[in-house]
């Protein structure tokens, strides 16, 4: 590590299952709030952590990114070889999160605004019964999902790809500057894991606004069950109005998958951190 | 439903997780106390619940069979239609435990003794740091098993197919009348799942001794780490001695996958009943 190199970039996996969301609130456990009291029993003193995102409680990561700095002048150092970083990391979290690696970066590097793209995944389940293993890790769908409506599915979900104003897929509420965003990619994927049938919809853009995907996701399952049209989504969109949209769909059903930060811009990290 | 059919046949999953086994006990819950629960609930009566198996504390199903019948004559009956039932149960069941199918067998038919093979998996996941979302469901191991391991595992797993005495695979203190088990075919497979490396190991057999398969699983874990050559399986077998073989595997990778019963001796009920 060189005196321009201050801050380390952890990359990690988390069951948000048991946490009222990765943001340090008073309600409850948070991801945020764990990786502190960690970074701070390992550096001994205080740590200031800042995540790529913030997501609900239930909704899980299977890649999130965090810096962890020391909280006052000067920097912070450790005698602790980096690869070993995260396992020193992962002795003192509960188990529901996983540091995966850890990078130093320089102080300049945020980790939120450094963001070039995300991607999320939403998992359905379809099956007559709920299955026990997927009670918090996918939204159930009883109701028979065809291949025909997988293709529906995926044909609307294509509809959300390019550069739009997703108001009609923002919580009402919210305060943003702009509600444009670009979606690079959305698609529906559906496969059988174990003996269930999982449907997948993936979406990777440069931003998403709040609760965007899961209306998204609710969008979907009214297109796989005839309630909606998969043309009618350019119409949906254009009228910016969040009531022509599908409901909200649970959070358990919910990943922040990938995070990707441009390499160019800032060395000292991988170009995709990928875990 | 006739006369002569009076019992029914569950299909069922459940997340061992929570659960102290499946086999009812004064000191926590089970997965046979929470159907008995429901079922007296849902018929009005007492009812009698018989598994396929035991399962200890943390092993998995996803797939058990269990009967129910009442407690006393006469037979059990019921105004729902069969194919209502699995959701009557699954409104009254925890979350972890989940019922797929009903059907109604014959008096006469033992869901453990009819049983004419069983089906387990044993999982492993093979990552340098822990996943957060395989905590409860796989054994975590951190050493890199290569793909030439997995090949070892897997020629060292078919060593344990045919007619064996498996005295060396059985925790020690059981006391059955023998010890001699067909295994009908056993194999290693690594796939790729959520970007995690999971290697499953498959058995099927007309019995197993008690944890005989948590066994097998940790010889295979010798065998993928070098401590062990699979060529040496048949001799430890022969050697009818328990400390040759490998640590018992955790419960928590544990899966009763598959139960199969004959439909020829037993009519009422499909060859194999598989969710």
């Amino acid at each position: 590590m060189n005196s321009e190199q201050r801050k380390l970039l952890l990359t990690l996996a988390y069951d948000g299952t048991d946490f009222c969301g990765y943001q340090t609130q008073d309600n409850g456990p948070t991801v945020q709030a764990a990786l502190n009291a960690s970074a701070e029993n390992l550096f001994g003193y205080p740590c200031d952590v800042t995540g790529c995102s913030r997501t609900d409680s239930g909704v899980h990561a299977r890649m999130f990114c965090a810096t962890v700095a020391r909280a006052k002048y000067p920097s912070l150092v450790t005698s602790i070889p980096t690869e070993q970083i995260p396992r020193a990391f992962n002795v003192r979290l509960p188990k529901s999160i996983s540091v995966y690696n850890a990078v130093w970066v320089p102080e300049s590097f945020h980790p939120r605004y450094d963001v070039s793209s995300k991607e999320y995944v939403y998992r359905f389940i379809n099956a007559k019964e709920r299955s026990p293993f997927f009670n918090n890790y996918a939204w159930w769908i009883p109701q028979t999902i065809s291949e025909q409506s997988v293709i529906d599915m995926n044909r609307a979900a294509r509809y959300f790809a390019g550069e739009h104003d997703f108001s009609s897929c923002m919580a009402q509420g919210s305060n943003v500057k702009s509600t444009v965003r670009t979606i690079f990619n959305a698609d529906v994927r559906a496969y059988s894991e174990c003996g269930e049938r999982l449907i997948d919809f993936y979406v990777r853009g440069d931003g998403f606004l709040y609760n965007m995907v899961r209306i998204m996701a609710g969008t979907l399952i009214d297109v796989a069950l005839g309630k909606k049209d998969p043309e009618s989504i350019p119409s949906l969109l254009a009228a910016k109005d969040r009531s022509g949209m599908g409901k909200t769909a649970p959070p358990h059903g919910l990943y922040l998958n990938r995070v990707f930060y441009q390499s160019s811009e800032k060395p000292g990290y991988q170009s995709e951190v990928i875990v």
